[in-house]
């Protein structure tokens, strides 16, 4: 049989179940089993030995492992994976079982593509651009009506349509169309606020044939999601909940947004674009990028590139404005005003997309300068605007997007964190991409540490939720105080003094792809702390602002690429999430994409949107004292009010860790 | 003091009144005095002479004249206008009196500019394009909404104005213009059958500058107006009634359609759009006919271009498709379906423009292949969709169309008239231009005749009007019998065998631009004859549709350029209109034109375009065998059935005519 295996590690004598393929070094650190490992899971090291004591496993010889420790059963952790149930013991210098440390908690909510659909209840699919096959009776010298005249004639009489706007593209073509397929032609008609418009005529029945395209315009990276609108009923949901693929999506796709050549954030970009000619290029290159993922899509599914009907955009508001062509200097310049919250549908070619010309694009309306469409997708696809109980909705990125409600009201901030959880303004920060260490733990005793890489690869430098882990570890071993300052007496190399103050080593320079020793310093940790510090202080003047504490809050919903991968309890030991238990927390993922999705499946979703956005209140945090007051409390680990992060402080003081007092 | 003068003819002994610069030829035609003229009113066959006995004229020596005839009060009536009351003495071999011969008529109801334009009644000038100045509060920390968002606030709270849609176009200057203009706008917003919608946003008060431009799309002429809609009220209307030019009216303009290069009529214009890249092509040649136009207006007006809110066409079924670029075979094919008879707005600058980006064309809808927006127009423009009693409205040109009803109903028809009445088709046919003969005398005993022309220069052909008066002319003075042969045996050498039959000249070559004698033959009289019998066909075909006869119609509306020139009298003596006295014919011009005006000034008027376009039932005569027997009926002079033209009959007995009995 296939895997799941049991793996029981020794000497901790605990059983954990490996999937089929999963290397030992990464069971080990979801299960919380110590190994030491550098190199971030690619065997450069040779640091993460184990020795398989009972079982088969898929290894191969490594050069770091003499001949006859191999025979012995000693492997890579980071190379080996079951091949059925093991018992494996974990060399002495490695170990360090941080389950017994722990809290027992429950795996947080991390959600499975499908779920993730199922957020948003009670909604039919119903996509407000649809096809309608129509079978005409030629004219005749008794019934000589015009082309157009008949086709609407139809569409009273027999599909209960009484009112049509049409695109003039249409007729355009519509004589042709007409008699060239005999009279039985496809309508793609879209629901608009005002009334059914038609916007294209195709021959033959087209009518399962009706794609659309949302994509979610990050400022980093834009994804992409071709999704099946004509096959996709609310049976084939159910019927597929199980499949593990977000239904009715044909393909996914992302790349960076190629305006990252003009800028790293919305500032950088918005004063590229006050250059002459500079809207007009920063424009252009994400249409490049939006035109790159759309022939991807259509690549990988096979779909033509007719049959797409409909293109959802969400992005925060300068990246709406930038692919929009629309002046962004306002957005940027107290007192932050955008050109426009709600935009009208646009013809897809006019911004340079490669689609056809009856393709218009539905914009996520904004909320304010710093509350984008891409805040209001998220709330519309986490169903935060449905729930009875208050929801806190995060997306954690440079800048915090912060919303708090239920279906009946709805608040929003947003404060700059700085792009320290984007890899900007940590030493050897980097975007979440192929070697950048994403998880680690560090040996209480030893001071070691276990490190993962995306993509197992040597590490090349840390990203977002590699950071949270590290400086919560580092916090936990006590290799750093509260403060974020260095303990310089500990029995450890790894601490030292660099050139910018003192570090802790992460890997060193053999180890990695950038033959440098990859370091965490107290700068770095400075700038953490202030992320993580004005989040937590938007979320507390947030919730202070309609009357609330964190512990009114019954659910905590967080978005962002970058919610994939924390944990919460790291994040809490940095006081980054609030205290609480982890099932309050539910990742969402890319909350952005997923609203779009419903929004284009969804015609009563469509209108959610606007109410969600034409309702949802701003506070403005950029000049608030309050934000101020809260934000210097929050510069320290997990917060110089020890009172709100009780299990935290637990935890440190079982660590053996001295507590500073409340600050 | 300036004239009118009396002028005295003698022997007749008749007065009539002579305007100021009006020459003695004019007036004697006017007046029913004949005075023999071949050349149209230029002094070069000097025939046309006449002796001043009392009074002071303006008056030049001329070859033809000897100086002891100058002397001895000798002119060329073309040449010569009263400056007092004059006495005038017509030369023996030239006068005849024509008024004895008549019936007593009132001149027909040829309008003023300022009476067509209260042809209908009732309206308010509210155009569905209008301006809004607004003067927003700029935005604060306190109110950073965004920008479009306070100008809808604003138009809310200041305007009462709910619910507006934005072109997109507005957003991309919005946040400029709002700030450059130091929060002082003046916004462009249009009714649409489905809300108000923003189009254009400009800075400071500009609400008195708005402007639309209407066109008459003519197969042949393309005519436009620029009307200035800001400044134009139901009390300026009253008040300007009285000064002869269109109220509101800016400037007006005309051109030949350009597309005349490749086919003078629909048909092998649509041919010629069959072609490769045919339609392309004659939809551009139009379009720069229209520039061109526009051009010409603004620069006579001194209007700019950024102020021109609206664009109007009105055109026949087939100019409308090739201007828009749709497809127009099937409005020649059986069973002659357009593409669409109601079209959306269409972007002007996407049809080639020259004008901003914010206006859009209201095309004119249309009725069905052979009745188009100019005929809509023209049922508009002229009242008929008002007035409670049966009016017919006949639209005579290359086809003519028809329309007959009332407030509560209107049905239509067309018919091919070919040619004819433009001038093609007959030997020395012209469309009405410089030196085209519009108006014919002959003397019934010397058969000699009187010509005017167009620009009174040498004749160069003949237009329709002058066709009409020559074959009226021609019938009455007994040179032609009732089947359109001429009698042979009269003592003149002006009716003559020519290389192709019989014919008439009207004009020797010397007095002529073209060197060539000009002649009315045989084959020009049985064009005309077929021309004139369609018309009447169609006519008679319609009313019976509708269970009435032409004694049911209250009045007689007639549009086309053509309609400015042509007599009652005349016409009915050629049985193309039907029997009735004058006071029943209405003149009412370029209708087309004047509904494009009245539509661009009301927005209730633009409902009203619609109702009409809606509810007229159109009845097809092409293939009715009804109408070739009416058709065949009318293929005499004035018609087979006698009794339907009492009074032409009465006129022709009196003037010695033998009469064949009905046919």
């Amino acid at each position: 049989m296939a895997g799941p295996y049991r793996v029981k590690f020794l000497p901790s004598d605990r059983v954990f179940l490996a999937e089929e393929g999963e290397s030992l070094l990464e069971l080990a650190m979801k299960s919380g089993i110590h190994v030491n490992a550098s190199c971030g899971g690619n065997g450069a090291c040779g640091k993460c030995r184990i020795k398989v004591l009972e079982g088969t496993v898929r290894s191969a010889p490594h050069p770091k492992i003499p001949q006859w420790e191999y025979e012995g059963g000693t492997r890579l952790a980071c190379m080996t994976s079951a091949l059925e149930d093991l018992v494996i013991e974990i060399p002495f210098e490695s170990q360090v079982d941080r389950a017994a440390l722990k809290r027992k908690r429950e795996a947080s909510h991390v959600l499975s593509a499908t779920d993730l659909d199922q957020l948003v209840e009670g909604w039919e699919v119903d996509p407000a651009v649809f096809k309608k096959y129509v079978e005409l009776e030629p004219p005749s010298a008794e019934d000589n009506i015009n082309d157009l005249g008949r086709l609407v004639r139809e569409l009273r009489k027999k599909h209960e349509i009484d009112d049509v706007s049409v695109d003039f593209r249409v007729l355009t073509k519509l004589a042709r169309v007409l008699r060239e397929a005999d009279w039985k032609v496809t309508l793609t008609l879209v629901a608009t606020r005002r009334g059914l418009k038609l916007i294209n005529v195709e021959p033959g029945n087209a009518e399962d044939k009706n794609y659309s395209i949302v994509i979610d315009i990050g400022t980093t990276t834009v994804c992409g999601q071709l999704l099946d609108l004509a096959n996709c009923n609310v049976y084939r949901r159910i019927e597929d909940s199980n499949s593990g693929a977000q239904v009715c999506t044909l393909g996914e796709a992302s790349d960076y947004n190629a305006q990252i050549s003009y800028g790293e954030d919305v500032i950088t970009r918005i004063l590229y674009a006050q250059k002459p000619g500079g809207l007009k290029r920063i424009q252009e290159v994400v249409i490049s990028t939006i035109n790159g993922l759309i022939k991807e899509l259509l690549d990988m599914s096979g779909v033509s590139v007719d049959h797409v009907s409909h293109l959802v955009f969400a992005g925060n508001t300068t990246m709406t404005h930038l692919v929009l062509g629309l002046e962004p200097r306002y957005i940027m310049l107290s007192p932050y005003t955008p050109t426009a919250n709600f935009i009208p549908p646009v013809r897809a070619i006019n911004l340079g997309l490669n689609l056809r010309d009856h393709v218009h694009i539905y914009i996520f309306p904004c909320v304010a300068s710093y509350v984008g469409g891409d805040i209001v997708a998220g709330v519309l696809g986490s169903g935060v605007f449905q729930r009875s109980d208050i929801t806190l909705f995060m997306d954690i990125g440079t800048n915090g997007e912060l919303v708090v409600g239920n279906k009946d009201w709805l608040t929003c901030a947003s404060c700059s964190a700085g792009p320290a959880f984007e890899g900007g303004g940590i030493k050897f920060g980097m975007r979440a991409g192929r070697g950048a260490i994403e998880q680690v733990r560090i040996n209480p005793t030893t001071f070691e540490p276990m490190i993962l890489t995306i993509g197992r690869a040597k590490p090349a430098g840390i990203c977002g939720s590699g950071l949270i882990d590290i400086v919560a570890e580092l916090l936990e071993a006590g290799l750093i105080g509260q403060n974020g300052k260095f303990n310089r007496e500990l029995p450890t190399k790894r601490v030292r003094e660099g050139e910018s103050g003192f570090e802790y080593v992460l890997a060193y320079a053999a180890d990695t792809q950038i033959g440098r020793d990859i370091v965490l310093t107290e700068v770095d940790l400075d700038n953490l702390i202030r992320a993580k510090a004005a989040i937590y202080a938007g979320c507390k003047v947030l919730l202070d602002s309609v009357g609330l504490s964190f512990a009114d809050v019954n659910t905590i919903m967080i978005a962002g690429g970058f919610g994939h991968y924390i944990e919460v309890e790291k994040a809490q030991m940095i006081g980054l999430l609030p205290d609480g238990p982890s099932e309050k927390f539910i990742f969402v993922g890319n909350g952005s994409l997923l609203g779009a999705r419903l929004l284009s499946f969804s015609q009563e979703l469509l209108r959610e949107t606007e109410r969600i956005a034409r309702t949802m209140t701003n506070i403005e945090l950029s000049n608030s004292a309050r934000f101020m007051d809260e934000f210097i409390a929050a510069m320290f680990l997990p917060h110089t009010d020890q009172k709100a992060f009780p299990a935290v402080i637990d935890q440190l003081l079982r660590a053996g860790k001295e507590i500073v007092a409340d600050a």
